[in-house]
């Protein structure tokens, strides 16, 4: 039996719906059933449970965004540093192996293949960078799992939020044995809040900017499919192979949804980060070989942003 | 036997030293030897050694003062949120008891009854508080254990040590058996970087306050009482009873001590912050009924304050 934690989020619903596609054994559970950010009360759980694999989608992520963590620090780091450390050690003490839904936002930037040397650009709106996104250059690489975070308390700025990511991970390494699954932008054809297609329809204005991005399902299937491929413990980068610009997103968007308004871009990141932002945006290349090789299946970004809005489902 | 962790520290030293005195038999466990922070290292170690209470007086306060803490948010956390959690967890899987010091820092101002309403005054430097506190006015009253931490994530501004602080105390309450031990401003006669009446002698200027504080080896001698007197496990105020202006320790320094310098005083909070401090500073001032009901002995705060100074031992 799989235990499941955070099955009524974002992420935790896909869980919940590729599990029972699968036909897989599992138990959701809620806080207000069990408060699993309790060690005491999770141990015994497991304990008297003994689920297989627990599954972590938990986490605090901010509403309507990402500024909204740096109001709340304590609650930021407790859904995201605290909770995952509670369930390392808890799974630990109790023998059982388990996921967890961490983020690929703990990095900025992609690295530039630049005459044989290969360094780190942070600032992904420079129109050099854009220009070679723009044509998908194989110039472009993403940062792989070895590579340190960039984008967090120990190699900052970085926003609140992402700290207490790439906190969460260290907080929870070498404890048993987990994954760490790297989700980076969510979306897919279902209409919500929580997807990148649809925030990009309703921002006032679109941000520029080169990203990975995990389509919703995609991302979920992956993760279950190391856990049953076994593929050894540790952390994975699991977004769609490549990379997109937003303005490749919008493109996409105007020929498949044909919406009836027009799309303007921030002219500059400092007019962003003066009216739209409070807290500094994580926008990153991740480099995904490491999931590719452990024989796991994914669409490319492309093949799954254009089957998101070929068969887009408005709210 | 009792397991010490962080014995190498300004308040491991005392418990070294106090531990010694009453013969008790004590382990002081360092970092190079087991990696105490890692749940699974911790734990085996309580299974093997079988401790009889755990002492943890490990954390993180930021050299030369807390401003330091403002640029490593993640040791910071690491060693004041997430090893008090670590610690717990580990204790409460290994069924050990343990006592965390843990800081008043996580209030700031004091309670002051007027009229018969209580009420809360966080800003210390108001002319009208520190009139009432020179003349040591029963209109001022300490935080209690039951009161919410106001200088925390939850209830800013604070400085990023004090939210770790508070937070820490979060991360461990309701697992397993503890003492939360809360430290104020450790001073005594021993002429250190990190003594109270040492900073006070070498600041360019003071910053007026009003404050309850610790003598070193009162605090830990009562923290030890706790746990011999079987005490009742949680949350201890642990200062010498009463408060202190920093202009009533300046005059005690100036009468025993006679330095040749004369003290200066930053004109106001706004000087102070812009001259000489990053971060938000905590003065507040605590109360102790809680520990003096447990039976536990400890001396006024102008006693342990003269008898420092009288036996002031220089550098």
């Amino acid at each position: 039996m799989i235990l499941l934690l955070g099955a009524s989020g974002y992420i935790g619903e896909a869980f919940v719906a590729e599990l029972r596609r699968r036909k897989a054994q599992f138990l959701p559970l809620a806080r207000r059933q069990v408060d699993y950010t309790r060690f005491d009360l999770l141990l015994e759980f497991l304990r008297a449970k003994k689920p297989a694999f627990v599954i972590n989608s938990a986490g605090y992520t901010g509403k309507p965004n990402v500024d909204a963590c740096e109001l709340d620090k304590a609650g930021t780091l407790a859904g995201n540093t605290l909770l995952p450390q509670t369930i390392a050690h808890a799974c630990a003490a109790a023998g059982i192996p388990w996921g967890h839904v961490s983020s690929g936002c703990i990095y900025s930037g992609a690295k530039i293949s630049e005459h044989g040397i290969m360094r780190v650009e942070k600032d992904m709106t420079k129109p050099e960078i854009h220009a070679l996104a723009e044509k998908k250059s194989p110039a472009i690489f993403g940062f792989t799992e070895t590579d340190a975070p960039n984008f967090s308390f120990r190699d900052g700025p970085c926003s609140f939020y992402s700290g207490t990511k790439a906190l969460g991970e260290e907080a929870m390494a070498g404890i048993g044995h987990s994954y760490v699954w790297r989700l980076r932008i969510p979306f897919d054809e279902f209409d919500n809040q929580r997807n990148y297609l649809s925030k990009v329809q309703r921002y006032s204005k679109v941000y520029e900017n080169v990203n990975s991005i995990s389509h919703r399902a995609d991302f979920v299937k992956a993760c279950l499919d190391l856990w049953e491929r076994q593929a050894p413990f540790g952390i994975y980068n699991v977004t769609n192979p490549g990379f997109v610009t937003t303005r490749q997103v919008v493109e996409q968007i105007e020929k498949f949804l044909k919406p009836p308004r027009k799309f303007e871009f921030w002219k500059s990141d400092l007019e962003f980060y003066q009216v739209a932002a409070k807290t500094p945006r994580s926008n990153c290349v991740l480099d995904v070989s490491k999931l590719l090789a452990a024989g796991v299946k994914i669409r490319s970004v492309e093949v799954a942003l254009e089957d998101s809005l070929k068969n887009w489902k408005p709210e």
